[in-house]
């Protein structure tokens, strides 16, 4: 198949490095000194914004902060008269700059500037001058959304889902860990909470939406392969748990007067495991716990727990789910506790639309030894901002090798050449899609 | 027996209300608007010191503040001239006045205010004119004790140990949840964390101490009694265990790649109970548990919890813990995990003075009907400030009825009759002992 990218092995490498340091620069912006930890609508949320969007504007982009926080960067169509044309519809190239607490330094991050050198590269002649060879026939957007983890308020893609136009009025009263609510943090933030809704894109103004995004597991690794075409992202269901006991003092309550919450937890945490590892791909972690009053000489009243569900497919996910309420119902009857849970996150799995797939399967070819062309097609156990998107767009995501699958840790990884080859196979996509529509 | 006290249930009756009243008003000395929490070294502290100084002084008493933040009030033995001896070896009640989080208003605090009803009540003449019918051979002193949950530091009975002469310089670097030393908070109350040696008692100033104190269980109010003698006070061992694993990505990592600290805990919390509940007279409690990062979609990486372990006699105690450090090896070795513990109070089972117990159990006589001689003799499985103070005197307690054995709780009650009973018994008790040594 043949490549149409330009640009030379140089500039892609130069282009990789690049990431590289910007990805190490981008982590000092934390709130935490331990480690990395960036929320939304935060002033280190902000400072990235900033940081970014003057990179967008060093390649050429417009700039501007959404309803939402989003930061959207935006290179016209050039019509044949060599004017912008302003209203053109636009390819959006995406990922996120939030990340979870004590985060690596790549998930999101690196995607949100491969695109950026993806952009780089389409507008720089290669070697044989080849490299804007003709003008695209769309707009082109680099989207850095404000928030996909939730982290701060619990309830993730808050970013992505403003761009889908799926904002719920609900989501307004969630609050942070110091009670700040998300429509305080806004207006905080210098945004409008009442103008949230111009956020949304119109599915016209759209051509389609590509991800880049480290694995987050280690399917790639023990394959020993750079890149992967992403064919579908796990539905998931996010629960907060809270299980009502009754405080009592630690030392003068027998175990036959206890009714201890956080041991009905610890029970419910294991449930979860057991549960799922009787179901092919659905898994299900349970990643805070929390005890009230959580006083060393107090028997836990009350102990809050988070679920996170996901599974290939939707069904899976909620036949799992019921199995999980059941047995929780039998572990709290038989310690005297009562359970309530609060789904707080839904989302179905997302398809990738199969001309994605196949230009993003294009794009990794080219990077690939002549005459190899069956690049690894997986699905994503972890969410991504595509998830909200795929609502008002087709959208397509590849994926880069994650060394040993560790994620959500300071210990993730990437590599500069994998980065490299990624970033030529996104915007070899990206041109792709272009001679395709062209 | 003899009741030697003068004052008339009137009078008692009047003092048992003015408790409750003052209990109800202490309560809302509280660093949270929800419930009441009041912590060494804090504000509340240096607060609620003010105000029970204050009553110390209404009933005759002097009053001053020890180097460690515990409240003293002192009323002098007086003279066959009519002038105070400031020599004399002092009988101290005492309790304390600092709290759980989310605690009732009845924990420590209605034991420091009946020792000041107990003052008053030797002081006042009865309807007959013989209250303080003769003066005591020793100083009556009332400690409110600054420390004795340990709910800000994780150390307990850090106010008693202070006056035991037991303070361990290695507490100073201890932390609370924002990060502030214990080092650091004596300097900020305005205490001298050079001097904490003044605080200290040594045995030949004392005679004795005596608190009376809430059950916190639910034994008396299961026999139908109001009060009982105390025996002896638990054994007991804190410790913070962490378990470490690996974060993760929750979505990412298949079971088989995780190493969830989370998990791990949760079995751990588990085997305490089970060990504990197959050995008698040991109760085991983890009222705390975190995790790390905490995130809703990360793999817990790391768990902290604690572990309160009480026994009525050390080797129990001891013999309980060693299971539990085999149970717990075999957990985290079969998932993969790290764990280690730190001992952060340990406390042998502190047997009550055979006199002081004597004295205790003729004063709760002195309220039940003619004829009736042999209150309830209890062991404490909860810790008190006697435990510490037992290093450098004598120590003998009261308990009174906790209905429903319900304490560290909200819903903590005692009854205004039982207060009645309770103080005019410590009164008896210390008249008892002026007689035994008069």
């Amino acid at each position: 198949m043949a490549t149409l990218l330009g640009a030379g092995p140089g500039i892609v490498a130069a282009g990789a490095r690049r990431t590289m340091t910007r990805c190490d620069g981008l982590a000092s912006v934390s709130s935490s000194s331990h480690g990395i930890e960036r929320v939304y609508l935060s002033a280190e949320h902000a400072r990235v914004n900033r940081t970014v969007a003057g990179w967008m504007r060093e390649i050429g982009m417009t700039t501007r902060v959404d309803a939402a926080g989003n930061l959207v960067g935006r290179l016209e169509r050039a019509t044949p008269s060599g004017a912008p044309d302003l209203d053109a519809p636009a390819l959006v190239v995406g990922s996120h700059l939030d990340t979870v607490p004590d985060a690596g330094r790549y998930d999101g991050v690196v995607g949100v500037l491969m695109g950026l050198e993806a952009v780089r590269m389409l507008r720089e002649p290669g070697p044989d001058g080849t490299g804007w060879r003709s003008p695209l026939p769309f707009a082109l957007e680099v989207i850095a959304f404000a928030d996909e983890e939730g982290t701060r308020f619990g309830r993730a893609l808050l970013g992505s889902s403003a761009v889908a136009g799926a904002w719920d009025p609900g989501w307004w009263s969630l609050a942070d860990d110091g009670g700040t609510t998300l429509h305080e943090a806004f207006v905080a933030f210098g945004l409008d909470p009442a103008r949230v809704g111009e956020a949304a894109r119109r599915p016209e103004e759209l051509v389609g939406y590509l991800e880049a995004h480290i694995e987050q597991g280690p399917e790639l690794d023990e394959r020993g392969e750079s890149l992967a075409v992403v064919s579908s992202i796990a539905s998931a269901r996010r629960f907060q748990i809270v299980v009502e006991g009754e405080a009592r003092h630690a030392g003068g309550t027998p175990y036959d007067r206890r009714r201890d919450a956080l041991l009905g937890a610890s029970e419910a945490a294991l449930a979860v495991e057991r549960v799922c590892r009787a179901e092919h791909h659905v898994i299900g972690t349970v990643g805070r716990l929390e005890t009230f009053p959580g006083a060393v000489n107090v028997v836990p009243g009350e102990a809050r727990l988070s679920l996170d569900l996901r599974g290939e497919l939707d069904d899976a996910r909620d036949r799992v789910w019921r199995s999980i309420e059941r047995e929780v119902d039998t572990i709290m009857g038989r310690r005297g506790l009562r359970w309530r849970s609060a789904e707080v996150h839904r989302a179905p799995a997302v398809f990738c639309a199969p001309l994605l797939q196949d230009v993003v399967r294009e794009g990794i070819v080219s990077t690939l030894d002549r005459g190899v062309d069956d690049p690894a097609t997986i699905f994503s156990r972890a969410g991504h901002d595509a998830m909200a998107i795929g609502a008002v767009t087709d959208v397509g995501m590849l994926f880069l090798r994650n060394p040993d699958g560790i994620s959500h840790h300071p210990d993730e990884e990437v590599s500069a050449g994998d980065v490299a080859r990624g970033t030529r196979a996104l915007a070899e996509a990206v041109l792709q899609l272009a001679a395709d529509r062209g």
